[in-house]
């Protein structure tokens, strides 16, 4: 018996399904608790997979006929195309078949479907998707990153023991230092949801709050966690892509002034691609959807094989850390149930 | 008769007033046309302009013996510290006697100043804080970058006219292309206030709204000026300064990593220094404070000579453009008054 079913839906990403049949095979080899049930049109993912003999033991089927394009508009796509490859996925986790969903498809229904085909964990406000992003001195959390617009104090309360939760489990962080997403530093600083906010994670002692983070700190300073609405949060995270395309732009730009800086420029290049890749989040892994009854990973939507079994080791680690159980064991402790 | 009449506060600032006396002067050695009020202890300050008699019939004095420290309340401050060098200048305008301020105290002093002592256009809901700041292919103004948390849809409808006059009058762009930061492009997306503020923005015809402008868009795509409430105009500017200083951290970090980069980094260090000039918003000038009945000036608190001087040339052409009238003139397109 394998300890670990996920499924994954086949059929999102810009790839699939040749990378997700792909990751799966690899997910498979690597790690013999886990069993995969393929999302998607069985009978082109059975012949895609034909070949995988030493693995097909744990390899599954979950037959969907429809997918769900990267531009549809994500609730009325969850709603109508009930057998497609995302919410045939989810329902698998929702009737106890899998533990665990992988998706590279659109966000949005990823995010839709996370909230009405798995569901929420009873006691959790909303769902909040959370990558894990590397700042200079360590990987930190940013939830949410733009599941929730309009947030209520509460919420982000939750989305604090969330992310400390699933740092914990995940990154081997003992005691995660969660911040809140503020203009100020000090406790009256912020706008009404942020100082009511800040009252509230203050109040409880289920996790660790430090208090407010500026966002001029987000990236330097030491925090695990960094909680933000989901409107902040995902200018956070879309400034953060457009501020380094536009510093590498500019660096390049000045490069190419003098022959002197046109050398060091493509001797330092090495050092630039390194950058690079740290500063790629995706890298680190998918954004776990939060808060929902069951271990939700997004990948990107480019994802090839390796990012898809990197994805799949994310959700499989999430289910041994019991990360969904801890997160409602923790709602106790914020006196939520 | 000078046409430009500007007080500066005489005490504010780092290393004031040494700085601001040195960048009064030779704003008055530049701008014939210009007359400063130099508010602070009088006695002091004539002693600092002795020797500048070539300019000292266009020199006036404000005295002032109190001063507003940068760690103040600043609401309190300015009310209670009505002999301070802020407050003083700033009534200079309410009463008329100058059509501009200019400071490098406390913001938040600024702000409240500007508010309260100085007053609004009639019409205008609230003033804000507007930064202009080097993008990748243009400059751009943010506005708000933190005076007002909490905003109403109208707020942001304004400070979309008040941009867009500021970046016609001071910038020379004929029509200044504004945007409203938001996490999509779609007109549908984002939170409740954007998506009221949209609507009115679109209906309007005043200045040329072009639409959600994300976050990841800001700094490398063609807006003139960027509207956000000032909790995310805050979180945008100061995760700029921050990311900013982490990438080239992290750039550093690994051109140690090897002789090759390291020699690379050497060579190429003039690029690196002109990109951090390049985005050092401070360079461009200090930040107004828009929506007051005057032009107010904020410079930066570590302006020397040369800065407090590039803001009163900054003050002198707010005035010579008239942005204020030409605000209180757009406002009745917007149907204000």
């Amino acid at each position: 018996m394998s300890k670990y079913v996920i499924a994954l839906d086949a059929m999102g990403g810009d790839h699939a399904p040749e990378s997700t049949v792909e990751g799966a095979l690899r997910a498979l080899r690597k790690y013999d608790d886990v069993r995969i049930l393929l999302a998607g049109p069985e009978d082109r993912l059975r012949e895609l997979t034909a070949s995988a003999t030493d693995v097909s033991d744990r390899l599954g089927y979950l037959n969907a006929t429809e997918v769900i394009g990267m531009d549809e508009a994500p609730m009325l796509a969850v709603r109508k195309k009930k057998d497609s490859s995302l919410v045939v996925a989810m329902n698998a986790v929702r009737e106890g078949q899998a533990g665990a969903v992988v998706s590279a498809g659109s966000t949005g229904a990823i995010l839709a479907g996370g909230m009405f085909k798995v569901g929420r964990i009873p006691g959790i406000e909303r769902p909040a998707l959370a990558p894990v992003i590397p700042g200079l001195k360590k990987h930190f959390m940013l939830i949410d990153a733009g599941a929730n617009v309009d947030c209520q104090p509460k919420y982000l309360l939750q989305f604090g023991l969330m992310g400390s939760v699933y740092m914990q489990q995940m990154m081997d962080v003992p005691t995660p230092k969660v911040g809140l997403v503020n203009i100020g530093a000090e406790a009256e600083k912020g706008d009404k949801l942020t100082r009511e906010a800040y009252e509230l994670m203050q109040a409880q002692s289920e996790y660790s709050f430090a208090g407010n983070c500026e966002a001029r700190d987000i990236f330097t300073e030491d925090f695990d966690v960094v909680v933000a609405d989901g409107f902040a949060g995902n200018i956070i995270l879309k400034h953060t892509e457009g501020l380094a395309k536009a510093l590498f732009a500019m660096i390049k730009e000045e490069m190419m002034g003098s022959l002197r800086t046109k050398i060091g420029g493509a001797l330092a290049m090495p050092a630039f691609r390194k950058v690079k890749r740290r500063m790629d989040y995706n890298a680190v892994g998918g954004a776990p959807l939060l808060g929902v009854n069951g271990a939700v990973v997004k990948a990107h939507g480019s994802s090839g094989g390796e990012a898809i079994e990197n994805a799949l080791r994310q959700a499989r680690r999430m289910l041994e850390g019991d990360v969904v159980g801890k997160i409602r064991a923790g709602l106790s402790g914020l006196g939520e149930e």
